[in-house]
């Protein structure tokens, strides 16, 4: 199951993929796309207790997606209809994309620095060699960057691998950034993904499927 | 000692009844009403420590009340002089009301319920038969219901008594239930009593006396 | 290490001293007063991780102040260059004050007076005598005071000392002192210093240093 959605500009997409062995029953006859709003959705789960099962169930041609929260003694059950959305456009396919960096580190630092740098502007640049990878920004206050290394620990919080085929130096918008940051409370790393001109990958591994992020970069014009 | 406040459109009420017997000293020469602007209570009962002391007093045609705030160690003491109101009316007799349903549940489940519900619109129906609670909504993204059946666990964040002499669903904006809820810190239970056309009661026993919440249900034209 | 900030009407002050000897690495060549803008300073420092080493840097005529941050195991450090304002007055000569009356009492209980007093009005009436000190505040909703009685335990949540050598009764400002109340957790203890028509000084120890605020008094045509 693959959940994909994108931003008004057009400029950020986010596919959220959970494995379909990881379901407790899972059923799917044919391959169908449901336009679903995520704000309605959200709050239709808020109604779901944390230790209640959810299913989700939509027939052929469906008009609402179905919800139901069953209590683990089954004395108190929900069940929602959300209207469903006419989708403008069909499920897009994401190409495969080679990319000349890929670095993984901590989610919460990577979360951090974004943070923290958006502070002071909402330009960032991400430059990547073999050795550093090295964020900075330039603003009215004063300009600076943070530079991270390479660190083999053993610790998820404090490993980071950085392969560089090509060096690359890249703008992209923070906002966006601190918006996927909030996945960081999935998975303690995250995986970026860099090649010119293409958008940045963030990517989000996490026991049921993967989280997956594209930003496009900022070009001359915007900055 | 009773404190009674009514919303300024009428539509909500609510009794606070503190045991005399609870008290360490209480004295009262004569049945007097007092007109207090809870806000502006509550802005000096905030000055007390958590450990100290708090008395009231007021005069016979008292224009003031007197608060006074003592430190366990008496090195700290407050007194404030409180600006009554003047009433526009007396006293209310709430009139004791036979219900055709009463329902006893967990207050937090019942706070939930009714704080999810609200995401997805202001009119909630509570619905009760012999078997079954059914709190239900329905609006623009949709609609649903959650329902509660009785569990005579011990545990009193689990426990659900119904008890129903006759079928009844009611209409009620679930914003003052919201306001109400924040009453669920008081006492793990929430007693739920309906009639049609009478105000529902929502009522929060705890040590010191009684909380009860009145609240008159939407008719037709106010959907 | 001086640091000084006025507010923009010029009735409080702050002055953060931090003795030389607790820097790791402390040089100054000649005494240099440099303008620098708290608000951005505060969000470059918030850049540092909590257990990062930070070292300032500012040559002869300098126009940026150069901060560096250092992680623990150096895999991370960022460089920050934050411009400099142009100071339209030059250091304040703060002068040594004889003061009629000093209480050494708990922050937090300070603070808390002052917040709470703060919801009824805006002026707080401070007076002292040996025996007692008074924080009382006249508003539309009442009026009250809370008084505090000197206390020789031995706990610092709980001490209080007072000496004063004339009666002393001074207006303020709730709303700076509860900006400056901010520094409560600097220090478990606030020195407050009082002399008529002179501003009060509110000081708080720490182990780096001292924070010390002055606050002009009110007088009758702003009450």
């Amino acid at each position: 199951m693959t959940i994909q959605a994108m931003d008004a500009s057009h400029v950020a997409l986010v596919v959220l993929s959970l494995r379909s062995e990881k379901f407790e029953e899972y059923r799917c006859d044919r391959p169908q796309t449901l336009g679903i709003s995520i704000g309605n959705l959200s709050k239709l789960v808020k109604v779901a207790g944390n230790d209640d099962s959810i299913s989700l169930r939509a027939d052929d041609e469906a008009r609402v997606l179905i919800l139901t929260f069953r209590g683990k003694n089954s004395e108190r059950t929900s069940e929602f209809q959300l209207n469903l959305l006419t989708l403008e456009s069909e499920h897009l396919g994401v190409i495969d994309q080679e990319y000349v960096a890929e670095i993984t580190m901590p989610s919460l630092e990577f979360g951090r620095i974004c943070r923290e740098l958006a502070q002071i502007t909402d330009t960032i640049t991400i430059a990547a060699d073999k050795e550093i990878v090295n964020f900075a920004v330039s603003g009215d206050i004063g300009s600076g960057s943070v530079a991270i290394k390479p660190n083999d620990s053993d610790k998820p919080d404090e490993k980071c691998i950085i392969k560089v085929s090509e060096l690359v130096s890249m703008n992209f918008a923070l906002r966006y950034l601190n918006l996927f940051n909030k996945a960081s409370m999935l998975s303690n790393e995250v995986s970026i993904s860099l090649s010119p001109e293409v958008p940045i990958s963030l990517q989000y591994e996490f026991e049921l499927g993967e989280l997956r992020y594209y930003l496009a970069p900022k070009i001359a014009e915007d900055a």
